[in-house]
Parts: structure tokens; sequence; C-alpha cells
């Protein structure tokens, strides 16, 4: 397995993987970044070239595990020295990926993934193998995926501790827009407008204040390579949290109550702590109309705990 | 001391009081509710009338430890059973309180109080001696406010763990609209606006998603107790968030980026994570215009660790 990038989503799968019983081996583009990889004991060099010619030759699952902003240009390396390696990614928004994979003819072998987890903190010095140990893990189920690289990549996130959610790109940058992207704009909105309230008022802060921040510690690069390219999606779940702070902002304001705000969240909330994921076990990829079957379960909550 | 109300914070306040040395005993307005704390080894019992006289005849620092739409019909009690004790409550807004104390002309020894602590549970099972440990209590210094009370306060909540906060009652009301009561809106929102994501969107939840929702898990009653007493402050607070969603929201959807935003978010965190408490050593309760200092100190980010 060769992982594109060594940050802490790169760095962690290299670790997991290499703890899993893989041969893997990386890339990251900073000489001083592949040293720090290379002094914990790790095989990462920061010649692309080289690094994926192994790969071609071995036919290695490649992770691309770089910020969205430079997909293009690692991809364009992908097709000069690796073109028919099963492919996949961890970036946090698939369509734009898949779009890109296409237009440089690299889709024959490419599964989009998605990793859902993360720290504020980024870089190789953050990573950990344990990252991934019980988070879901998108694995792509577009028209047009192959059942072989299929496995590898939903192999790969088993092994790595995580459990398989089948999901369609685009369904995925929805819901990912409401989970992941809307709490990073609203932790970003409340470190404001808490801090405009000066020293005392951040003095008096305590646990609500913290754990609602807590992403705004995020470093603003990744935040935004993060969630701007997820523009669409994200403009709409932004869209409906206006309307539902509006509706209490004026209740609160002409009658002195939140209104229904309170209790639907709480309940929305409870909704959250008692979902019970079930296991898909009857469908094998390559299976008859597998990857509509498997997108169907994963709309319904179905996830894949096993592939034996 | 004397607790009126042996919920989350008033049963806390009751373990710590004791754990530190204080004769404390405490009022709940259930038998089942009083019977737990008795059960626990604590003097709590349902008859407020005797309760009261016993602080009347010790001169015991009564606590409000009622929310906030029980305060006037407890404080009728106070009127007629121990109207000379001193006192002081722990709701979350303190002008409303302030307000209520003086229409029933029982300000003479009152000194609010807020001790900035608390969790998504409540009631006595889930109260903790420890729970102030560290956290910031608010003491009022409105004009008025006498030194002998005001020291006994501050000392019960040294003793408690916390550290003092000195603030005028509506400058603490708009302070903890953003800090407190801000994050408990913005919790139920983004509960809301994710789950309309549907059981996918909850399955790929992670680390954002659970703690941008964390206080949401609080009863419905309780944060409606908590946020509705502050509505003008807290529709100013909300009022501001919605300008900063609105200018992302529009920038991203005109622009592809979220502007300002990200950076200004990651710049607040970071000054509230660097925030320096500074000891307030030179002021006594009774100095000179030691309540106009006091309330300048606290602005600055002062606190008082001590009364030695």
């Amino acid at each position: 397995m060769c992982v594109l990038g060594t940050g802490l989503i790169g760095g962690s799968l290299l670790r997991a993987a290499a703890a899993g019983g893989y041969r893997a081996w990386g890339y990251n583009r900073s000489a001083p970044g592949a040293q720090a990889a290379r002094a914990d004991g790790f095989d990462v060099e920061s010649d692309i070239a080289a690094v994926l010619s192994r790969a071609a030759a071995d036919d290695a699952l490649i992770v691309l595990a770089v910020p969205m902003p430079a997909i293009d240009t690692v991809l364009a390396d992908v097709k000069t020295f690796a073109p028919d390696c099963p492919l996949t990614d961890v970036v946090s928004v698939k369509e734009p990926v898949r779009a890109e994979v296409h237009r440089q003819e690299l889709g024959a072998r490419y599964v989009g993934g998605h990793p859902m987890a993360g720290t504020a903190e980024s870089g190789w010095a953050a990573s950990s193998p344990d990252l991934f140990r019980d988070a879901a893990w998108a694995v792509g189920v577009d028209p047009g995926t192959r059942a072989e690289p299929w496995h590898r990549v939903a192999r790969l996130a088993l092994d790595c501790g995580a459990i398989v959610v089948p999901v369609l790109a685009d369904e995925h940058d929805r819901a990912v827009a409401r989970i992941s992207h809307l709490p990073h704009v609203l932790a970003e909105a409340l470190a404001v407008a808490g801090a405009a309230g000066g020293d005392l008022a951040l003095g008096l802060a305590a646990g609500s204040f913290r754990d609602g921040t807590r992403v705004a510690a995020t470093a603003p690069e990744l935040v935004r390579a993060i969630c701007e390219p997820n523009a669409a999606a994200l403009t709409e779940a932004i869209d409906d949290a206006l309307r539902l702070l509006e509706a209490a902002r004026d209740s609160l304001r002409d009658e002195g109550t939140l209104g229904e705000l309170i209790d639907a969240g709480y309940s929305e909330r409870d909704r959250y702590d008692t979902l019970r994921r079930w296991d898909i076990t009857d469908i094998r990829p390559g299976d008859q109309d597998w990857l509509e079957r498997l997108r169907d379960a994963g709309r319904r909550g179905g996830v894949i705990r096993s592939l034996d």
C-alpha cells in the first residue's frame, strides 16, 4: 500500500496499515516531512517518481492523502508513473475528487474513500495507528465501480479498525456538509460571537463554549481545504441552520421563548445518541446489483464490519 | 449554609460545602428528592418553613438554587421565614433575580452569584463536590452591595474550589448570553440541521458533530429556564451569530470561499485558549470604592483566588 501525503490522516493510515501487516510506504512532498516519518521507522520519501514506480511494479493500492487543492497535481503524477494501480483517497469531499480522477482518465480502478476521523491537530507528529479505530469510513459505490479495487479499499478500512459505510459520492458530500462542515462553520461563528464579549466573557466561559468552539482550533487553511470544495452542499446546510436560528431569534425577541428549536434539538441529539448501525452481511462485491444494493443499505444505516 | 434546591448545582454545593467543613443543610420541594439526598447522608428536608426558620435562627447564608421560574415563590418564603439572612443565588442570569429580590425588599444582604459549571445531566444524582473545582464563579458587585455578605459569598465560592469573578449583574448577563446561552442555541440548531441528513449523515458523524451538539442533550425545560430569562442579551448574541453566518454563506455561495470567518474564529479560539487570568490582590471588601474597583478589575480579566 502506497500513501501519498503523510499528514495526520495519511500518516495515521501508514501507521495503521503497517501495524496491520501491510507492506506500506509513502510520499511526502517536503524532505523534512519525509525525514520525520523515516525517523519513526517508516518508509517515506519525497521523490514521487520513485514512490509511484514502486507502486506500479507491485500493483499496490495507492491512497491519495493530500488536501483537495493538491489532488490534481498528485493525480497527474499517478497518471504518469502508476496509471493502472487501484486508487482511493481519504479527502473530505468525494464528488470533486471523483470528477478530477475521471478527467485524468484514472477512473477504471478508482474507489472513493473518507475515514470520518481527525483531531484539531495536523501533520505527521499528530498521527496515530489508532485514529480510525471504530470510526466510520465512507467507501464509494458510484455506478461503474469495480469489485476488485472496492474489495481492497474496504479491506484496508476494516484492517485499520474502521467500519465501512457504502455511499454515493454526492450523497456523501451532502451528508458531511451537515455533520462535519457545518459544525466547523458554527464553531468559528461561536468563537467570534463569544469573544466579542471581551475578556470578561472569555473568563466566564466553561464547557459549553469550550466544546462548541473546539474545532475552531483547527488550522484555518485546513478548514478551508475541507469545507470550501463542498460549497454547494455546505451553502444549503448553512441556509438550514440560518432558518432555524432566525425562527428562534424572532420567537425569543417577540415572545420571550426559543420556541420549537430546543425540543427539536434535544430530540435529534437523542436520535444520534441512540442510533443503531446494522450490519450488511448478505451483499458481496461483484454480486448481481451489488452497487445499488450497498447504496440502498448504506442509506438505511447499514455498515460492513467484515468481508468474510 | 442553607441551600434551597438540591439539583445538580444546589446538590453539588451542599456536598462541596459539607466537604469544606460548613454546617450545611438544604431544602428540596419534592419528598423523594429530599429523601435521595438524606440517603446519601445529607441534611435535606421538604419542609421549607422548618429549613428557613433554622437559617434565621443561625444567621445562615441562604443560597437560592432553584431554576429562574421558581425564584419568586422561593423568595416569598425567604421573606416570610428568614428575611434578615445573607442571601445569594446560583441562577444563570443575574438581572432578573436581582430585580425580583429588590421587588420583595430582600436586597439589603443580597449578593448575586453564578458558578460557571454544569453538565448535560441534572438532579441530585448527578451532583458532585468537585463540580466547582477551578470553575469561575461570578459574584455581583452592583451598587449598594454590602461588604459583609459579599465576603461570605466569595468565601463560599473559594471554599468550593472556584475562582471569584467580580461582575455587575447586567454585564454578567450580556457575557453569559455569548459564552453559555448562545452555545446552547447553536448546539440545538446543529443537531436539527445535521439530523436532517438522515441516518446516513448521523452514521457518518464524528467528533465535530458530537462535541458541537453535546449540550443539546440537556433537558429542554432546563435549557429554556437557563436561556429565556436572558432574552434581550441572547437575542443580540444570536443576531451577531446570524450576521457572521450570513456573510460566510454569501461568500461561499458567490465566491466559493468562507471568507474571513475561518481566520477570525481560529484567532478568537486561540485568544480563549491563551487567556491569562490575573489575580486581584489589593482590593478588600469594604475598602474605599471597593465595588467600583472590583468591577473594573473584573472587566479586565481580574479574579480573586484568596481573601486573606
